[in-house]
């Protein structure tokens, strides 16, 4: 189902929509036949709304798919994570909260060691730190192109981010980066007609950059990938016919919000932070993103104890969410992050949608195996989720007579 | 998986199949925890075919949508009916048991009230009854145009069909409704070449008709919308190999089934009677769609109890239905008509499917939440049943060697 059919059954309506994504909420056993986190987790309110809603496990992707923050947070939101993908430039500007323009293109950058005859040594210049980074960051936002703004930010120890800005740029560009020790950075390539300039561009910058930094060994040279423009995507608005906010403390889910049309609001750092700013907008969206992160950063450390505790600490926020009224309640996460695999993980994601109409089912608790049984089914595309909330907030007209 | 797949491997084969279609079956509970329609009806008869079949919930068009009654029975029938789309002008015809052909446009029409400027001031012309449309309509059809057959014909109060006979037709025509008062009506204008002929004759007809009805306040002038012409699908003896029955009281069902080649046959009004003609001619075909209508009607009324009784009154006549001996026997509804939402809804459909070597699966009970946890799934796309019937009918040979 794409996004044209969905749009052309839009109504208006007065809902109210809330979805809580558990960063990395899927989990695994430790042992053979034991719970996962999720199930581990005593979770009395979500099983309260997985009592009175319908259950099911969601694909973020595709079957077997692992998928990164990016992808996964989109099939959530109703856009094929296949179809829309987002360049490593642009993803990089996100996750340090740089707030893209339509005319801007982006790289990932690394400080790299160069040798006298200009061959890499190290990828990563020695892993230099971020205060180094930021010093050099400096150096090299001064260099100065023909009609382009320049942006030159530090991501962490040797990544940084570049930006150029102006018009008749391109994504189009190819890596500088060889990818190995002993070659010579790449010279930036045009992959098509229309990225010449920026190719161009880009040389200048890094053969300025060269110069900079040749007395800074062992960052004396800087590397470039993933080029890409922001993508021109239909808002939220515009597809789904709602003003939608995100809640979210963390800059790339801010960011990869904003690139569909969602207002990022201003937060503070923890849950309950997070729960009062949607306290305080309530009256002012139709569609709240609320986006809880350190669930998955348990699991990335491998802390099958704290994941616990952190979902156990989702629960009890959740009587304060139920207390605004919300027409439809959905709870889920963007993608499974075993702390057995501290990663990411490829597993189907617990879900559950609760309304005032919805028809329920029989699981009466949250978690892995209990959704397996539920009414939304244990194989449900993450992409269907946004067409289903709509449908139960009344917002989807019907299709032919 | 398109039709054109299946086609190729279809076999002959002397089995029947019957699809019996309960109108808006599928349902919501009164309150919290309590059961739906469906599970509140003692259907004795329903349970034992669940219990010797595979069940599951059938999706009719897509997650989270609503469907109207055309859409949803293409689906059942294997036809996807976002490809398969019907035009409202076409609806409108079958509604009324128009028998459209293939050199037909169609189009929906109401009687309006026009002031001495011409601009629209009643869009429904004071909401006239049949009667005085009858009689109006009687003036319109001796309208001529030049080598094309003129038909005029009354649906409901203000409310008529235009159809237009002849060679080089097109539906490609725009509304001549303004949709709000105080404008005049539109020129219906081609939206392609190959509707300037039409659109002209559509100008002549409605020039004609504005004098003609200028003594007939309110009902003073016609708007038209919703052009269409017959479209050219596949029918179902080429693309499923089967000779395909519709046995259905309502027009619109006969209509829509007439589109892709059933034989409508001639039955009374009540489902006994339309039991009746199932047995009478059994040896003629191989596929009969057995349409009952007023469970969705219940619902539309938001009379749970009614409908409750309604699905009763159908269980009653499965014996019937199973003393013909059919191969196989598919039980469902086209969507969801929750008596609570006194409206088609988005919600999935129970379906069962009995055949001699079917894979029955633990469910005993034919109910929304039992046949969650069926073989078929809690989200099989409504367009998957027609090749599953297929198979269990022993019609579909191997793929591949």
């Amino acid at each position: 189902m794409d996004l044209e059919f969905v749009r052309s059954l839009i109504e208006p309506a007065q809902t109210k929509i809330v979805l809580m994504v558990l960063d990395g909420l899927g989990g695994l056993p430790r042992e053979v036949r034991g719970p996962t986190e999720l199930e581990a987790a005593n979770t009395p309110h979500l099983d309260e709304l997985a009592a009175e809603g319908i259950c099911g496990l969601h694909v973020p992707v595709g079957p077997g798919i692992t998928p990164g923050s990016g992808p996964s947070h989109l099939g959530l939101f109703g856009y094929d994570p296949i179809e829309y993908q987002v360049g490593r430039g642009v993803l990089a500007a996100m996750g340090i909260g740089f707030d893209l323009q339509p005319d801007d293109v982006a790289a990932r950058g690394n400080f790299c060691t160069v040798d006298d005859e200009g061959c890499v040594v190290d990828r990563r210049a020695g892993r230099i730190d971020s205060e180094t980074n930021r010093r050099l960051c400096q150096v090299l936002r001064d260099i100065r192109l023909p009609n382009v703004d320049v942006f030159v930010q530090t991501v962490k120890e040797y990544r940084l981010l570049l930006v150029l800005r102006g018009p008749g740029l391109s994504g189009d560009v190819t890596d500088t980066d060889p990818q190995a020790t002993g070659a010579s950075p790449l010279e930036p390539q045009p992959r098509s007609p229309r990225a010449e300039k920026t190719a161009a561009l880009v040389g200048q910058f890094l053969a300025e950059a060269k110069k900079r930094l040749a007395d800074q060994h062992p960052a004396n040279m800087v590397l470039l990938r993933g080029f890409a423009e922001r993508p021109d995507w239909p808002r939220m608005e515009q597809v789904f016919g709602v003003r939608a906010a995100a809640i979210a403390a963390y800059p790339m889910y801010r960011g990869l919000a904003r690139l569909i049309g969602m207002t990022a609001l201003e937060t503070g750092e923890e849950p309950e932070d997070e729960v009062a700013t949607l306290e305080r907008h309530w009256d002012a969206f139709d569609f709240f993103y609320l986006h809880i992160k350190k669930i998955d950063s348990a699991g990335e450390d491998g802390d099958f104890d704290r994941k616990v505790r952190l979902i156990e600490a989702a629960d009890t926020l959740t009587p304060r969410v139920r207390r605004l009224d919300p027409d439809v309640l959905a709870v889920t996460g963007d993608h499974s992050t075993p702390s057995m695999l501290k990663s990411h993980g490829w597993q189907p994601v617990p879900v559950l949608l609760w309304s005032r109409h919805v028809r329920a089912d029989p699981v009466e608790e949250f978690g892995e195996r209990a959704c397996m049984a539920g009414g939304l089914g244990a194989t449900l595309p993450a992409t269907h989720l946004m067409p289903l909330m709509l449908a139960e907030a009344e917002r989807l007209k019907k299709f032919g007579a």
